[in-house]
Protein backbone atom coordinates (compact mmCIF):
# COMPACT_ATOMS: atom_id res chain seq x y z
CA UNK A 1 0.00 0.00 0.00
CA UNK A 2 1.24 3.54 -1.01
CA UNK A 3 0.96 6.49 1.31
CA UNK A 4 -2.13 7.47 -0.45
CA UNK A 5 -3.69 4.27 -0.35
CA UNK A 6 -3.43 4.42 3.71
CA UNK A 7 -4.72 7.28 4.00
CA UNK A 8 -7.65 6.57 1.66
CA UNK A 9 -8.03 3.49 3.72
CA UNK A 10 -7.72 5.54 7.66
CA UNK A 11 -9.83 7.99 6.79
CA UNK A 12 -12.31 5.92 4.91
CA UNK A 13 -12.99 3.75 8.52
CA UNK A 14 -13.10 7.02 10.26
CA UNK A 15 -15.90 8.33 8.66
CA UNK A 16 -17.33 5.17 9.21
CA UNK A 17 -16.95 5.27 12.71
CA UNK A 18 -18.26 8.87 12.72
CA UNK A 19 -21.37 8.42 10.38
CA UNK A 20 -22.51 5.72 12.97
CA UNK A 21 -21.50 8.17 16.22
CA UNK A 22 -23.70 10.76 14.62
CA UNK A 23 -26.75 7.73 14.66
CA UNK A 24 -25.99 6.84 18.21
CA UNK A 25 -24.11 4.33 17.81
CA UNK A 26 -20.64 3.99 19.54
CA UNK A 27 -19.73 1.02 18.93
CA UNK A 28 -18.16 1.69 15.25
CA UNK A 29 -15.16 3.19 17.45
CA UNK A 30 -15.13 -0.04 20.03
CA UNK A 31 -15.14 -2.15 16.99
CA UNK A 32 -11.93 -0.22 16.01
CA UNK A 33 -10.38 0.21 18.97
CA UNK A 34 -7.39 -1.98 19.34
CA UNK A 35 -6.78 -3.81 22.47
CA UNK A 36 -4.46 -1.39 23.96
CA UNK A 37 -5.84 1.56 23.34
CA UNK A 38 -5.50 4.74 25.35
CA UNK A 39 -8.32 7.96 25.19
CA UNK A 40 -8.53 11.12 26.10
CA UNK A 41 -11.70 13.44 25.95
CA UNK A 42 -12.16 16.73 27.59
CA UNK A 43 -14.75 15.31 29.85
CA UNK A 44 -12.50 12.55 31.93
CA UNK A 45 -10.34 13.15 34.30
CA UNK A 46 -7.35 11.28 33.15
CA UNK A 47 -6.52 8.88 30.58
CA UNK A 48 -8.49 6.08 29.80
CA UNK A 49 -7.58 2.30 28.87
CA UNK A 50 -9.91 0.25 26.82
CA UNK A 51 -11.92 -1.26 29.53
CA UNK A 52 -13.16 2.40 30.60
CA UNK A 53 -13.58 3.82 27.12
CA UNK A 54 -15.50 0.57 26.18
CA UNK A 55 -17.31 1.33 28.85
CA UNK A 56 -17.42 4.94 28.32
CA UNK A 57 -19.05 4.03 24.53
CA UNK A 58 -21.89 1.78 25.89
CA UNK A 59 -22.82 4.74 28.20
CA UNK A 60 -23.49 7.13 25.26
CA UNK A 61 -24.92 4.21 23.16
CA UNK A 62 -28.26 6.26 21.55
CA UNK A 63 -27.58 9.65 23.18
CA UNK A 64 -25.73 10.98 20.19
CA UNK A 65 -27.40 12.65 17.19
CA UNK A 66 -25.24 14.37 14.90
CA UNK A 67 -26.65 15.44 11.80
CA UNK A 68 -24.08 16.32 9.62
CA UNK A 69 -20.50 16.38 10.28
CA UNK A 70 -17.52 18.67 8.32
CA UNK A 71 -13.72 16.65 8.99
CA UNK A 72 -11.89 19.47 7.74
CA UNK A 73 -8.10 18.74 6.49
CA UNK A 74 -7.70 15.57 7.35
CA UNK A 75 -4.20 14.35 7.64
CA UNK A 76 -2.36 11.28 7.58
CA UNK A 77 1.18 10.71 8.80
CA UNK A 78 2.75 7.40 7.83
CA UNK A 79 5.49 5.27 9.51
CA UNK A 80 5.70 1.76 9.12
CA UNK A 81 2.53 0.35 10.78
CA UNK A 82 1.53 3.34 11.91
CA UNK A 83 -0.97 5.64 10.87
CA UNK A 84 -1.29 9.20 12.39
CA UNK A 85 -5.05 10.79 11.67
CA UNK A 86 -5.35 13.95 13.06
CA UNK A 87 -8.57 16.46 11.38
CA UNK A 88 -10.73 19.27 12.67
CA UNK A 89 -14.45 18.33 13.04
CA UNK A 90 -17.25 20.56 13.33
CA UNK A 91 -20.90 18.81 13.93
CA UNK A 92 -24.16 19.99 12.89
CA UNK A 93 -27.50 19.57 14.30
CA UNK A 94 -30.90 20.50 12.55
CA UNK A 95 -33.80 21.47 14.49
CA UNK A 96 -36.85 22.84 12.75
CA UNK A 97 -35.48 23.48 10.00
CA UNK A 98 -32.45 25.31 11.76
CA UNK A 99 -28.96 23.93 11.13
CA UNK A 100 -26.20 25.04 13.91
CA UNK A 101 -23.13 23.49 15.06
CA UNK A 102 -22.83 22.09 18.54
CA UNK A 103 -19.14 21.23 18.85
CA UNK A 104 -15.77 21.56 17.27
CA UNK A 105 -12.67 19.54 17.35
CA UNK A 106 -9.62 19.08 17.47
CA UNK A 107 -9.31 15.06 16.66
CA UNK A 108 -5.98 12.73 16.75
CA UNK A 109 -6.75 9.05 15.52
CA UNK A 110 -3.49 6.83 15.88
CA UNK A 111 -4.10 3.89 13.74
CA UNK A 112 -1.92 0.81 13.38
CA UNK A 113 -2.13 -2.23 10.98
CA UNK A 114 -3.12 -5.16 12.18
CA UNK A 115 -3.89 -8.89 10.66
CA UNK A 116 -7.84 -7.63 11.88
CA UNK A 117 -6.90 -4.16 9.48
CA UNK A 118 -6.17 -0.91 10.53
CA UNK A 119 -7.03 -0.25 14.63
CA UNK A 120 -6.75 2.79 16.40
CA UNK A 121 -4.66 2.15 19.51
CA UNK A 122 -4.83 6.24 21.03
CA UNK A 123 -7.30 8.52 20.52
CA UNK A 124 -7.31 12.41 21.94
CA UNK A 125 -10.36 14.07 21.40
CA UNK A 126 -10.23 18.35 22.58
CA UNK A 127 -12.01 21.19 22.08
CA UNK A 128 -10.99 23.81 19.46
CA UNK A 129 -10.99 26.83 21.76
CA UNK A 130 -13.15 26.25 24.56
CA UNK A 131 -14.54 29.58 25.66
CA UNK A 132 -13.65 29.05 29.32
CA UNK A 133 -15.44 30.57 32.20
CA UNK A 134 -12.37 32.05 33.72
CA UNK A 135 -11.64 34.31 30.81
CA UNK A 136 -7.93 34.94 30.76
CA UNK A 137 -6.61 31.52 31.77
CA UNK A 138 -2.50 31.36 33.03
CA UNK A 139 -2.26 29.15 29.72
CA UNK A 140 1.55 27.63 30.09
CA UNK B 1 16.06 -1.59 22.45
CA UNK B 2 13.52 -3.07 24.40
CA UNK B 3 10.12 -1.01 24.44
CA UNK B 4 11.10 -0.32 28.13
CA UNK B 5 14.43 1.09 27.02
CA UNK B 6 12.26 3.25 24.65
CA UNK B 7 9.42 4.29 27.63
CA UNK B 8 12.65 5.77 29.34
CA UNK B 9 14.29 7.11 25.98
CA UNK B 10 11.08 9.02 25.44
CA UNK B 11 9.96 9.97 28.47
CA UNK B 12 13.75 11.42 29.11
CA UNK B 13 13.50 14.03 26.32
CA UNK B 14 10.07 14.98 26.87
CA UNK B 15 11.33 15.70 30.48
CA UNK B 16 13.62 17.82 29.19
CA UNK B 17 11.77 20.02 26.83
CA UNK B 18 9.19 20.45 29.69
CA UNK B 19 12.18 21.28 32.07
CA UNK B 20 13.06 23.71 29.08
CA UNK B 21 9.73 24.86 28.69
CA UNK B 22 9.23 25.88 32.03
CA UNK B 23 12.30 28.69 32.42
CA UNK B 24 10.27 30.11 29.46
CA UNK B 25 12.46 28.13 26.78
CA UNK B 26 10.29 26.48 23.99
CA UNK B 27 13.15 25.75 21.81
CA UNK B 28 13.74 22.52 23.53
CA UNK B 29 9.99 21.63 21.67
CA UNK B 30 11.37 22.72 18.30
CA UNK B 31 14.48 20.77 18.51
CA UNK B 32 12.58 18.09 18.96
CA UNK B 33 10.15 18.80 16.37
CA UNK B 34 10.42 16.23 13.01
CA UNK B 35 10.12 18.39 9.52
CA UNK B 36 6.53 17.33 9.17
CA UNK B 37 5.25 17.89 12.59
CA UNK B 38 1.81 18.93 13.29
CA UNK B 39 0.27 20.65 16.58
CA UNK B 40 -2.81 21.04 18.22
CA UNK B 41 -3.59 22.91 21.29
CA UNK B 42 -6.40 24.96 22.89
CA UNK B 43 -5.55 28.04 21.54
CA UNK B 44 -5.47 27.61 17.85
CA UNK B 45 -8.48 27.79 15.17
CA UNK B 46 -6.71 24.86 13.47
CA UNK B 47 -4.08 22.47 13.41
CA UNK B 48 -0.74 23.96 12.92
CA UNK B 49 2.01 22.87 10.79
CA UNK B 50 6.18 23.41 11.48
CA UNK B 51 6.68 26.81 10.22
CA UNK B 52 3.32 27.85 12.40
CA UNK B 53 4.49 25.77 15.06
CA UNK B 54 8.18 26.74 15.19
CA UNK B 55 6.61 30.86 15.13
CA UNK B 56 4.47 30.07 18.17
CA UNK B 57 7.18 28.41 19.93
CA UNK B 58 9.14 31.69 19.26
CA UNK B 59 6.80 33.51 20.05
CA UNK B 60 6.25 32.79 23.63
CA UNK B 61 10.16 32.49 24.32
CA UNK B 62 10.67 34.18 27.75
CA UNK B 63 7.13 34.50 28.44
CA UNK B 64 6.48 30.89 30.20
CA UNK B 65 6.92 30.27 34.04
CA UNK B 66 6.49 26.83 35.52
CA UNK B 67 8.05 26.47 38.56
CA UNK B 68 7.16 22.58 38.80
CA UNK B 69 5.33 20.14 37.30
CA UNK B 70 3.71 16.26 37.77
CA UNK B 71 3.99 14.05 34.70
CA UNK B 72 1.25 11.55 35.64
CA UNK B 73 1.22 8.16 34.81
CA UNK B 74 3.09 8.66 31.31
CA UNK B 75 2.50 6.01 28.72
CA UNK B 76 4.47 4.85 26.08
CA UNK B 77 2.96 2.13 23.11
CA UNK B 78 5.56 1.31 20.76
CA UNK B 79 5.18 0.06 17.09
CA UNK B 80 7.86 -0.31 14.84
CA UNK B 81 9.93 3.06 14.76
CA UNK B 82 6.90 4.88 16.39
CA UNK B 83 5.97 5.40 20.32
CA UNK B 84 2.73 7.12 21.44
CA UNK B 85 3.72 9.52 24.31
CA UNK B 86 0.70 9.83 26.41
CA UNK B 87 0.70 11.63 29.90
CA UNK B 88 -1.63 14.26 32.16
CA UNK B 89 0.31 16.64 33.30
CA UNK B 90 0.00 19.87 35.84
CA UNK B 91 1.75 22.77 36.15
CA UNK B 92 2.75 24.55 39.04
CA UNK B 93 3.63 28.39 39.79
CA UNK B 94 4.90 29.53 43.69
CA UNK B 95 4.58 33.20 44.35
CA UNK B 96 4.77 34.51 47.82
CA UNK B 97 5.57 31.32 49.03
CA UNK B 98 2.20 30.14 48.02
CA UNK B 99 1.98 27.31 45.25
CA UNK B 100 -1.00 26.95 42.88
CA UNK B 101 -1.60 24.89 39.84
CA UNK B 102 -1.73 27.02 37.36
CA UNK B 103 -3.37 24.29 34.33
CA UNK B 104 -3.88 20.80 33.40
CA UNK B 105 -3.42 19.23 30.23
CA UNK B 106 -3.79 16.12 28.33
CA UNK B 107 -1.23 15.38 26.42
CA UNK B 108 -0.19 13.11 23.30
CA UNK B 109 3.47 13.31 21.77
CA UNK B 110 3.85 10.87 18.83
CA UNK B 111 7.40 10.00 18.22
CA UNK B 112 9.07 8.73 15.24
CA UNK B 113 12.99 6.91 15.54
CA UNK B 114 14.89 8.65 13.37
CA UNK B 115 18.93 9.27 12.25
CA UNK B 116 18.78 11.95 14.67
CA UNK B 117 17.13 10.30 17.72
CA UNK B 118 13.58 10.09 18.17
CA UNK B 119 11.74 13.04 17.26
CA UNK B 120 7.60 14.61 16.85
CA UNK B 121 5.96 14.26 14.51
CA UNK B 122 2.54 14.70 15.93
CA UNK B 123 1.59 17.03 19.22
CA UNK B 124 -1.80 17.41 20.78
CA UNK B 125 -2.16 19.75 23.99
CA UNK B 126 -5.47 19.83 25.87
CA UNK B 127 -7.05 20.95 29.11
CA UNK B 128 -8.48 18.44 31.30
CA UNK B 129 -12.16 19.16 31.88
CA UNK B 130 -12.05 23.15 31.11
CA UNK B 131 -14.50 25.06 32.81
CA UNK B 132 -16.41 26.36 30.11
CA UNK B 133 -18.34 29.42 30.04
CA UNK B 134 -21.57 27.46 28.66
CA UNK B 135 -22.04 25.29 31.42
CA UNK B 136 -23.99 23.18 29.44
CA UNK B 137 -22.55 22.44 26.03
CA UNK B 138 -23.93 19.58 23.77
CA UNK B 139 -20.72 17.72 23.75
CA UNK B 140 -21.31 15.30 20.81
Amino acid sequence: MTPVDIASEVIALERGALDRWGHGDPLGYVELFDEDVTYFDPFQAHRLGRIETTALMQSVTGQIRVDRYDMQKPKVQCTGDVAVLSFNLVSYRTDEGCERAISSWNSTEVYRRTPRGWRIFHSHWSFIRPELKDANPEAM
